[in-house]
């Protein structure tokens, strides 16, 4: 079955975004390999306000040949929008009801793996439905001391297994976990 | 000069401890060569209350060997405890005024490395005075959502350089760092 798949980029201390939305520090280098991710997805995910900021976003011109290649593979992905507002978009799919079913459908259908972007309330959602099926977490050489932290509000904890760690040449250490099997009924039959 | 060195075990999510306290996911795994780390050192830095806590703690005759050897190690250690009061104990130096001349005279001594035990508000200050040289952040696989964050109160950011990268069976990624130079008035000389 296809994986949902969390990629995000942590500051040591654990924040996704500096108190004021700041990402100047999130480091994108050469050897990271994004490109790799993205031909190994056909499906992304976003929350409403995401795929409002992001869905369609066209770097400049004068971006990098690297940003260019990552925002055209990012751009002929199948695109799902998850929004309680009952919208049409002919370049997304949009999804307002019955979340857990729906992602379970996708994921059974044929197919590459499936990024899931956020925002963080689409992931909190996914991670308290157990719809995450990879955690691929790029942690910054750089503590923060405050921010926008990297899960909130979560029903439980999240045990993890650790599948992989990526050490780029920037510093930035990419661990890759799968959650730990919770029980489920079928173990006690 | 001997190194600052702070060593500390966090979640995914940065956090040290849960919301209320909570510890139970820390993980002690024999390949993490604990008593390495605890020979490599000579002095122990502890704020006044983490001292009371734990600078003279005995684990119960039934601890593990390997807990039992290293509380052994702990205890052979110069201690040093910085606190407001003054106050004194033949088992450590007390330290209440001037901390980071002082911290500095410790480092010019002869000697082995130094582990800044804590707790927060010790950490905060060495932070916020430079004087951390080496830190080794243990990331363990799982998030909490919530809890005691790793760094709060910073002045500013910690710009690091990743070190070394240690990964243990138990899914434990120990990320050693040393904080980035940052420019002194003899670079402008």
């Amino acid at each position: 079955m296809r994986k949902v798949i969390l990629d995000l980029a942590v500051t040591l201390d654990g924040f996704i975004e500096g108190p004021n939305g700041e990402i100047d520090w999130c480091i994108m280098d050469d050897d990271m390999n994004l490109d790799d991710f993205i031909s190994g997805i056909d499906t992304i995910f976003y929350g409403r306000v995401s795929y409002d900021a992001w869905g369609n976003f066209q770097p400049e011109a004068n971006a990098s040949p690297m940003e260019q290649m990552i925002w055209q593979g990012v751009h002929s992905k199948n695109k799902v929008v998850f929004s309680s507002q009952n919208r049409q978009d002919e370049k997304a799919t949009f999804i307002s009801t019955d979340i857990a079913n729906k992602v379970v459908e996708i994921k059974e259908q044929e197919g590459k793996d499936i990024w899931l972007y956020g925002g963080a309330s689409l992931i909190r959602t996914f991670i308290n439905l157990g719809l995450i099926d990879q955690y691929r977490v790029s942690v910054h050489p750089i503590a923060l001391g405050s921010g926008k932290p990297l899960f909130d509000n979560l029903k439980e904890r999240i045990r993890l297994n650790l599948i992989k760690t990526n050490v780029f040449k920037s510093g930035v250490v990419q661990l890759i976990y799968e959650p730990e099997a919770t029980p489920s009924l079928t173990d006690f039959l």
